[in-house]
This record gives C-alpha cells, structure tokens and sequence, in this order.
C-alpha cells in the first residue's frame, strides 16, 4: 500500500556518451566509396542525441549562380510567361531568389541560388548505406544522485573490459553488454530496418535506473528499452503525417576561386538517448508523512463506519443517541441558575 | 480543493525534431548571395537546440602567419616600444602569441596567428540577413508516457499533411499548427526582431502538454509558448550585461598546399525548444493519500472547534464538563473493591 | 519537520550558453600554429554539452584507396596469405572493405578504405594543447520558474559588465562569477589536467537553484559544482573501464579534383552543463496538505496512547472500561418496547 513511501528520492543527474563503429561500402556509377564514423554521425562529438546517415541524395559541386527551379511534381511552381516569375520575390518552399524569367523547357521560374538546384525527387531504393544495419553503438552513461553522494557508471562490476571487447547487447543473455547493433536497437523499436533506412525515422533509447539504495549498491542497474518515435511504427494505428527524418549539410570547398559546396540531404537514424534515474532510500520524514497520510486513511474508515451505523442499519436510532450527547436537553431549562445547571452535569 | 489529487501523474519522455524552411539574399558589394538551410542553421541535424545566423562578421582567407593585433578602442592592448610586448606571451582576450615585436602603425603587438585578424569592432547595422524574419520554423514533438503506455505527437488528429502544407501558427486561430514563422516567435518572446538579429538573442519555445488521460486521448494536445531569455526582453526594467548572442566557426579549405579558413563570427536567434508534458490519471493509491491528507484536514478543524469551544466561548466551562469525563473523581474512592468499581461503571 | 511542506513547488525551464576564450600555439616538426576557438570547440555554437580538444591525432590527405590495414599490436589482424583475407568482409573493428590481398610487409590485410589508415596506438605525450588548462569558459544561464512567473540568469544583480571583464569564479571569493579557467574546473571536478588532456575525460558542471521565493527575489542565486563523470576520479576505488573521451572527425578538402580530407582523433574534455532548479513560494494548498498528514502523525499517536493505556498499564481495565460504552448491555433488554428505550437515554 504504500508503495516504498518509506523512502526519501533522487532524481539522477546524468551524462551520456556515444560512440559508432563500422565502415559501409558504396559502390555508386563505378566509382567505390568507404563511409566511416567521421563521415555517417551528426554531430560528431559523441552526444545523447545524434544521427547515422542510412541513405542520401548529393549534389556536388554547387556554387552561386542563376538556373531553372526544380519542377516539384505537382505543377504548383509551373510558369508559362516571365510575369508567374516575379522578379526577386521568393516562394515559401522555393529554393533561391527569382530572377524574372521563366525557363522554357523546365516551365519553371529562373532562380539566383546555389546551383544546380537538388534534385530530391526521388530517394534511393534501395537505402544507399544498407549496411550501416552492421553498425555498434557504444553508449556510456554515468549518473550521479547527489543527495546520497552516488555515482554509478553502466559499466557495472560485471562488464569489464574483456566482456566489452566481445559482447553484444541482448534483453536476455547480455542486458548489460553497453554495445548495441544498431540493426536491433531499430528492430527492438518496433521499426523496419530496410524503411528506416530509406526516409529516416527516429528512436528513443531508454537508459531506466531504478535503484533501491536500501540495499547493496551493486544492485543498482540500468535497463534499456528501446522506443520508435514519432510514428511508422508497426504497432501504430493511425498513420501519421510527415514520416521520415533527413536534414541538408553541406561541405565548402575553393575550386579555382570560386566557393563551392557539396550539399547533402541525409536521410538517417536518429538516436535520442533519454535517461531516467531515481533512487530511494530510507528516511524519517516520507516514512512518517506516509503513515500520516495512511492514519488519514483509517479516519476515513470511522467516518464510513459511523455513517452506516447511523443512518442505514435498522438499530440506527439507538447508534445515534448512544453517540451524540442531547446537549441542547440541557439548554430548555435556562431558568435554573448557572451554579444548577453545572451541579448537576457530573451526574451525566 | 485536492487538485486532481486523486491521479497518478506521470512525467513524459520528448523528444524533439526541427527543420528550418527559406532562403535569403544578400547582396554585399556588387556580389549576390543566397543562404540557404544548408548555410544558416547550426548545428544542421534538426537538433531541438539551434541556430539560425541573421547577421555575420566573415574575415576571408585567413591562415596561420603573423600579423598585429586588432586595437581594442579602448587602448588597453596598446604598446608603445617592443618591451610591451613580452614574446611567447598570450593576452587573455588576444588572438595570439606574442612575437615580441610592437608594430608602430597599428600600436599594437604582432602576433603570430590566424591572419588578417578578424575585426569585429563594428556588427553590420541592419543585419546581412534581415529576411530570415520569413524563415519557417516546423517541430515535430514526441511524447511518451511510459506509466500509461502512451505515445503521443504534436502532429494530432486534426493536423493532417494537406494542413501542414498550408498552414502558419497564430496562437488563437492555428493553435495547434506545427509550422512557425521566425518573425513571430521573435515578436511574441518579447523581442524585436531587428534588435535581435543584429546581435542575436535566445528565445525559448515551450511545448506544454497537461494531459488528462481519464478523458479521451484526443484531448491531449500541445500548447506553444515563447520566452526570451538572457534578457533585452522589453519588459526587463533591469538592464542585463553581456547582451546578444553570438559565436565563431570557420570553413577549412587548401588553397596553393596551404591550409586557409575563413572565419564567420556569427549573431543569431538561438532556439531551445523546451518540452514540459505531465499527464494524470486516476488512480486508487493517490486518491486514498489525498483523501487521507483531506482527512487530516478535518482533523485540525475538530482540534479549532474544541479549542474555540474550550476556551473561548462564555459557556466554555459547561463544555469543558461535556467534553472530559471526570476520571480522577473515581479515582478518590479507591477503597472500594476493583469488582464494585467495574459494577459501577456501566451506570455511567 | 515539514521541511518547508507549506511551500508549493516549481521546477525550472533552464537554457544555457557557453563562450570559451583562449589560444594555443603548438609547435610541431618546426610548424607553428596557432589554435584558437573556432579550431577547438565541439560543437561551435555555445551549447550546453561540448568538447574542448586538447590532444588529438591528425591524419592528413586521406583520400579513398587501397592500403594496409593497421597491426593492432596484439596480433589479432594478422594475416599470413591472401586467404585470410575474405574479399568484400569487413572487421568488427576495421577501417574498410578488404580487397582479399595480404601485404607482406605489414602482415595485414589490403583494404580499400580512407588512405593512408590512421595510426592512433600511440596518444601525444604530454598532450598537444596543454595551454588549455588557461582557456576560459563564460556560462550564462536563463532560468524560468513559470508558476510564479519569475525569470533569472546567473548574471545576478551583483554580477555586473566590469565584474565579469575581470573576474575568475573561486569558490569561495568570487562565488558568482560567471567565469571559470578550465584547469580550475577540472582540478574541483577530482581531475588531474595533464591526464585529462592527454586522454580526455568528461565533468559535469551543475548549477543549483534552490530559491526560496518568500523571500526577496535577490537571494536566489545559483551555486556551481563539479563532477567528474564515468570514472578516472581520484576518488575512485575501482578502476573502470574505458577511460578517456574521444571521437573522430573529418574536415573535407578537394585537391587536383580529389576529395581528400583530414581525419581528426580528437581527446578532450566534455564538460555537461546540467542545470538543477527549483522554487518554493507559500501556498495555502501544500501548508494544508502538510498540516493534514502532520496530523495523521498525531493521530497515530493517540492510537500508540490508547494502546498504552489499555494493555499495558497496571490500570488497564479501568482505562478500558472508560474507553468502551457497554452498548451489548442495552442489548440485553430487546423486550422493551422502542419508545421506553428511547425515553431511557437520554439520562445516560
């Protein structure tokens, strides 16, 4: 009943640190390419929230320029004389500032803007870095409860460094094992892998630390669980709106002094670690507050007890005037003195 | 009076995705430049913390070489004669390291550094890139309620993607569309929107969700606010030091086996994107602790009630007699047999 | 005992933002260099988790080839011919995509990778960038406590322009300074700088807010600690694995039309900011509520008294026979009628 109220709690304050491994092979036009970690993860330092790149569209060799917008399929951004293209407006989805023209054989606004435009239209199928399935990601957490002066890393006494250097994370053999596939950590959250890949989607990883510091500190463990986040999960009824996650970087570089970039759009996994770390121990004041609000509880009962004897049971009559005292019998004789009224209580 | 006290609450698990839509042109002597996503937001993955550049300072083509120190207006770093300047020293606001020598024209030390050495005594007034005021800003948001098995999105019911295509948040008619103007989440923090793009600022958009899951689901639904934070809020009576927010990156690139960069300082609108979800639900432990505390409640209004009774009222004696059986007066007759005393009592 | 349970309480919305300050000059293989903060801060734009780079490895001019893959010294990559080479097969812990060759004169297999293969078996001692022990760090923190709508930063009324141009933040004289060296950070953190920077590490910093809004609004002032995170404290007892705080990343260059790039291993010191805040106001609600379970406490006492009384004290069948009226007595008398019954009572 009074679910550990016996105890005082903390909430964790905590640090997450990451860390991918694996290579991927692309094999694009002829022309093969390896993707390392410092090439898949935004941003690169390690974070609690970060992306791997599955899948992309790149257009290389971008500069600043005038060239026709992009056709967007629909025929919204079509234009049959110069007068659709009005001279230094933009269009809210638009990809640079128009010029005035409209482009004959594209039937679309001219544009000043980085060229030529991306071509999103179509995104690879399959996901171009397949492979980043075989990826590990290796988590490191430490949380700290201040108030009991604790601190606890995943790294619990029975990973070391060994059993690190080989094991793999799984719910029931390895539960511990901080290395994670990340082929399973999409799986486990109820995604496809292939689908993910493709458009993107995001995943909550759980770190829950719920520790009962009554007993041994060794007790005192993570537990991970693994969520799907903004719908495509499989277990979603309802289909949602604007599924997928990507986001557009780009990489600048002087070619014979003219600035260029290479802009990516990157389709991806994004991982959000989320810790959750309470720990209770025993203390005074909850466990005398609990019980407090416990005898609350056992009012309440007199209180039922005294409403059912007096007005639902036959005797219901006899209950009441065994429990209130006719005070006011006293009142209809106010003509006797003071000094009568009160020689006369203690015989009640 | 027990505030829901009667639900078991629990807090949510978020996690945030955003992506910034719109493109600028500047056009700074004689040269045309569009800025596109790709360019104006840090970091790029759609992190829930962000940056959107409205105005720089960029010192092009910097590399590692020596050159003299910026003079700080203030004649702090001036030096009149090489003594001044004490070789392998660094100032701790300098640029670089001292090379000993004073040059006289700019009467300040040489350096050896990163060169030209970027001059940022003067921030372009009006801001380079006043038109992100257009910029749309969408969030997508995804909650979990563990304790209830509840995931829910700031893509509801009723925004489905042909309103997301269309739609703007205003806070009485659009309350619940997804897709924000720049401009105006400057403007409801507070801000003025020139002010802030030409030295920056951080503004804080609060996603609140109160849930109560004892009604449907449906009514579960995000609710938008906008703080400005750090002060230059108009409201602020106080005046605040260290205004504005702004800070350094450089692009890397080789020009002729040397290593160049040019080094953007860059003033901008800081984003957090900042989740506070609570839901309830009704619950038998909680509701019998409130009840309990309630109860306890009642208990002190007995305790006033005597007291009042007691000492208080000008009858206070005849309560007094009503409220304390005499037990001491039985005590008087202790001569009497503990079997008399026990056929007494029932009398009583 | 109510530990100030008649305040009602409010938890922080906090955002941060970060400014480093502070150059270096390596020397290395004759080549001065100077690194200031746009070279060494991960991410660039003032979050509030970052790395400082003190050490790193730098492979320069990688570009996408074939080339042996590095010995790891325990000979576990060892190959003696081409078939222990599996063509197409990567490594766990490999750099690319074997070719199915064996080189002869490293032992190990040809892969097609990012050549040449960074070569990280031996970390820079002492680190590189060990000046950064002189780096500052500027913290401004915005906290708002949105049910008593009270807003404040860390650059309290004390802390003015002029203050912070020349503070440095020591525990106990300059409590509120906003400024912190680095090196000071990681000594009160537990940290020995030169281990640190040599291998990287990771603190926390903590601000607490723990404001009693009873009282002038000038009193709630924030508090700094440091943690050190995930082991390599002095404090520690037992050595934990994986030490050190790393992570690679890549700055990208085109040469001769050849996408190179410069692979960095970056050791550093992440610092988490992590903001902890809280307020408390008077509110009739909570001091009920505290009152109401305060007294269920002295509800128990009265039920420990009576227990007392009535089974262990010598005169415990006195005190009981009190306690108790004998109804079961007037039930002895069924056959009279109701009305008699009724006229007995009220002399009781």
């Amino acid at each position: 009943m009074y679910e550990k109220g016996y105890q005082t709690v903390d909430t964790a304050i905590s640090s997450v640190f990451t860390k991918m491994k694996g290579v991927s092979y692309t094999n694009i036009s002829e022309v093969g390419r390896i993707w390392d970690v410092a090439d898949y993860v935004f941003p690169e330092q390690g974070d609690s929230s970060f992306v791997v790149m599955t899948n992309y569209i790149s257009t290389v060799g971008q500069k600043q320029d005038t060239c026709p917008e992009l056709p967007d399929g629909k025929n919204k951004n079509k234009c049959t004389s110069d007068a659709d293209c009005d001279e230094g407006k933009f269009k809210r989805t638009g990809n640079g500032h128009m010029t005035g023209k409209c482009v004959t054989n594209t039937s679309t606004c001219e544009i000043y803007s980085w060229c030529p435009v991306e071509d999103d239209r179509q995104i690879p199928d399959p996901p171009i870095l397949q492979r980043a399935e075989n990826y590990t990601l290796f988590i490191k957490n430490s949380i700290t409860f201040r108030q009991f002066n604790v601190v606890r890393s995943n790294l619990v006494e029975s990973v070391d460094q060994n059993y690190i250097n080989s094991c793999l994370y799984h719910p029931k053999t390895d539960s511990l094992c901080p290395i994670f596939r990340l082929g399973d950590i999409v799986e486990r959250s109820g995604f496809n892998f292939s689908d993910i890949a493709r458009v993107g989607g995001a995943i909550g990883v759980l770190i829950d630390w719920d520790c009962n510091l009554d007993l041994s500190i060794r007790h005192c463990k993570p537990k991970y669980e693994f969520y799907g986040l903004y719908g495509t999960g499989k277990n979603d009824k309802v289909e949602k709106p604007s599924l997928g996650y990507n986001f557009r970087f780009a990489k600048y570089y002087v070619e014979n002094n003219v600035e260029k970039r290479t802009l990516m759009k990157v389709f991806g996994v994004r991982i959000d670690i989320i810790v959750h770390g309470r720990a209770g121990k025993f203390d005074i004041i909850p466990t005398l507050t609990a019980i407090g609000s416990g005898v609350g509880i056992f009012g309440v009962a007199t209180v039922v007890c005294d409403l059912l004897l007096l007005y639902l049971l036959p005797k219901r009559d006899f209950y009441k005037s065994m429990k209130f005292k006719h005070t006011e019998v006293q009142e209809e004789v106010p003509a006797l003195p003071p000094s009568q009224k009160e020689r006369e209580l203690p015989k009640e």
